[in-house]
């Protein structure tokens, strides 16, 4: 294994493309702008999918699975998703392979060419309201509250691991509902079911906020988001949700009767989060040893090396080894022990940090001798001694306490980085020497989020939820504004 | 609801798609051939997946995922498979759409046509080794044993819900070995999973075989499957395991160095189960009423439906059945208590007879006062009234007895309706009276087994792996053979 990552100093995406791959989680396929998420990011991707789940069916949704493939036409029915959403696409246009006449391989039939064109979903807001057309007609089908899991084309010119890709995972939720209000309601309670999962699970702190206009989602009428900073300063969003009003409905034809028998077009949500949360957990908490995960997140929570020059060395170190395991997984702890032949213990220290497995515990034949063993802390690297019979409860409280640690330590990165300015000099200099999240009054028209982003490449993130009142003047115009808005560059 | 099926007698066919769609399992989407599966029908589906993915990972085996777009010139690498597969397909061309200059809508862009046109995966086994050859270098990197959930497309002419759509979602298991015997030793293993998973989770008893030559996986050495009997007498291949030899590693260059120092391409296995599996649920156990679960699978496995006329009985009967469902909960029976008052008991008794929910429990005043409840079994439809205080244990019971009574009535009619002949004659009577499995000599070649599918419609669903050895004369050539293999009209 090379391990030696160029670090985050020396070149900050470089880190983060080398580590993704080396530390086993994805690599680029065959196919352009694709990737193949290994079985170690995808361990990872599951535990994300999994409390996502757990909170989603507690909230009241259901899963459902709608197809892949959407028709052309369908994206022209709501006016502003199909600016949005109807560009780079990947567009089926033919059902049949055949082999050439010639000899010369297959080919495409050109006599199996679809009569309209079908692209691979890259979201699925049309496809899904063409069905609840169906499923709705009276106030007693709602609300409607549905999640998917699945994967989505968009095709980017650009692409990175877990960041930008042709095709990603995610899910997205669809819902319906009576009144506005409900919907809203709807769209803030996954906003703050998606920055709790962030904080509370990924130990990723977030920024709670609405999009402005020109930022929001394609056929929404308020974007609600979650943004994260990242350790190069730089924000990523994390989450969106949606209130769509009654758009959607609308473009298909999704009409209720209400209790009182009024027929209204119905109120709409949709909201998602993407394998570029994986993105964020790589960025949030990794060092230039390789990955650091929250112990809620890891695969292996813990893993065991065994060290040993002979038989008989190995036949004590197993014996305790084996046994403390046990006991690990009998607290719910998930332990591996790794007692390859094959590999030398140094070797097995620099594959868990680059792993990033929250405890490491080394057992040698002195430690036997002692009653003790070698734990070290991924976070902080700190190693110590201890005995065999506070390993366990030792063990339970490094959880919590690494969970934790993380989180505070993203916390300080982001209060350290965030800065707020008054005049558009002091910005541009903030951005240039420092980065990070930006406050700073804006007149909230277009036009100057524009010349901002053209002349700096930040952008609103979001105008936060939780900022303060307070009047003051545009940094670029001028012109009065009654809150500072969050300024950043951003993935 | 308009509850009244066409019953199985009157047209088997009719009976399934009704049932599908009434049943909320899945309904036609409006692209050709995709189904959307209903929140109901995805829950059984969830349960399936989260029991199977158990299996796998006890097994040894670690989920992926790889890309959805396979590059056309894949599949021409693998002579055999380019064949099997590389024909009715989703085929992407362009990757961008644009506003037509006449106004007319949005059109592909001419000027975004692909180098290589992309195939949506009908089957990954191409992706994969292309990526397997990048970590596979010594025997310590084997065996890979990697499973993936995902989504494939296979461009079908005629579809039906679930047994046969354009798009389904499946796993696909793809594993690399050292040896020969490893990988063989794999795909049984992986049969064996299928069909205890059948059996025991499912219900749904099954015969193991082998594929003849004519049925194998494109780039299969040997197949593996596992063959349902449904109520109409028709097969239902309900998974399959492939022992792909080194046909892949060749095919792509896949290459390992042993303990020896030797360097050999490995030996592969692939192996999958689909929606489909819904399917051959619904056809194995449900009747003219409506949809029959197993308890394993039941997304409720009990509803309790509260009777009443006004406020004061509802008071009173809405107690017992909360306290009831606390203690099933606390059991962990899935328990649902539909206490909407915009629904009338009868139709309510209805919709969980149609949605095969396994225990329907009644709750009246009248029980009330005496302290007992209305206990119904989906199964048999029995009802019986039983006390308050027996209910809790009656229920665990009858979990594992209805259980366990579908796999039983499902053995007894394969049993019935499995027929052995002796000749051609007596094999075309039974297909066309009865139909079913039929056991029959066959000479092992291909042109016969053809000259049967052309004449008679009926496949050589598998040569059963507990077959008894028997001389005997092929019913159609009189050649020799050693034993009977198994034919049936199939889904």
């Amino acid at each position: 294994m090379a391990k030696k990552l160029t670090t985050r100093e020396e070149d900050y995406s470089k880190w983060y493309n080398e580590l993704v791959v080396k530390a086993d989680l994805a690599e680029n396929s065959g196919v352009r702008g694709c990737m193949v998420i290994k079985p170690y990011g995808y361990a990872i991707w599951e535990r994300m999918q999994a409390e996502l789940d757990r909170m989603f069916k507690e909230t009241g949704h259901q899963n459902a699975y709608f197809p892949l493939f959407i028709p052309k036409s369908y994206f022209s029915k709501e006016a502003s998703h199909v600016d949005g959403f109807a560009k780079e696409c990947a567009v089926v246009t033919h059902y049949r392979l055949k082999n050439a006449e010639d000899g010369s391989g297959i080919i495409v039939d050109p006599d199996a060419k679809l009569e309209e064109e079908l692209i691979v979903r890259p979201t699925s807001e049309t496809i899904i309201w063409d069905t609840y057309r169906k499923w709705i007609q009276s106030y007693r089908d709602l609300p409607l509250l549905i999640n998917q899991w699945a994967n989505v084309v968009r095709w980017e010119m650009r692409t990175r691991l877990f960041l930008r890709t042709a095709e990603f995972l995610w899910q997205e939720g669809h819902t319906a509902h009576a009144t506005k209000d409900e919907a809203i309601a709807e769209a803030e309670q996954m906003m703050n079911v998606y920055s709790d999962f962030a904080e509370n699970y990924m130990a990723i702190p977030v920024v709670k906020g609405t999009k402005t206009e020109s930022e929001r989602f394609a056929g929404a009428l308020e974007t609600y988001c979650i943004e994260a900073l990242m350790q190069d300063g730089k924000a990523l969003q994390a989450g969106t949700s949606h209130f769509l009003g009654q758009n959607f409905a609308k473009a298909f034809d999704v009409k209720f009767t209400s209790k009182e028998g009024v027929l209204d077009y119905v109120w709409a949500t949709s909201w998602g989060v993407s394998t570029r949360l994986m993105g964020a957990l790589v960025m949030t908490h990794s060092d230039d040893n390789g990955l650091v995960l929250p112990p809620n997140l890891a695969p292996d929570q813990v893993v065991i090396v065994p060290i040993y020059r002979n038989e008989v060395e190995f036949e004590a170190v197993d014996e305790v080894a084996k046994d403390l395991m046990k006991q690990l997984r009998a607290k719910g702890i998930r332990v591996k022990y790794d007692n390859r032949d094959t590999q030398k213990p140094g070797w097995k220290f620099n594959e868990y940090e680059l792993k990033g497995v929250p405890v490491r515990i080394a057992i040698g034949p002195k430690d036997v001798e002692k009653g003790t063993v070698e734990l070290a802390r991924r976070d902080t690297l700190q190693k110590e001694s201890i005995s065999n019979e506070s390993v366990v409860e030792k063990v339970i409280l490094l959880m919590d306490e690494i969970q934790e640690n993380l989180y505070k330590k993203a916390i300080l990165h982001r209060t350290e980085n965030t800065t707020e300015v008054a005049t558009y000099e002091e910005f541009k200099e903030v951005l240039e020497t420092k980065g990070g999240f930006i406050l700073a009054h804006w007149d909230g028209t277009t036009e100057t989020e524009e010349k901002i982003k053209n002349e700096t490449k930040a952008t609103i993130r979001c105008i936060p939820l939780d900022g303060k009142i307070e009047a003051g003047r545009c940094m670029v115009t001028g012109k009065p504004s009654v809150r500072k808005v969050l300024f950043a560059r951003a993935y």
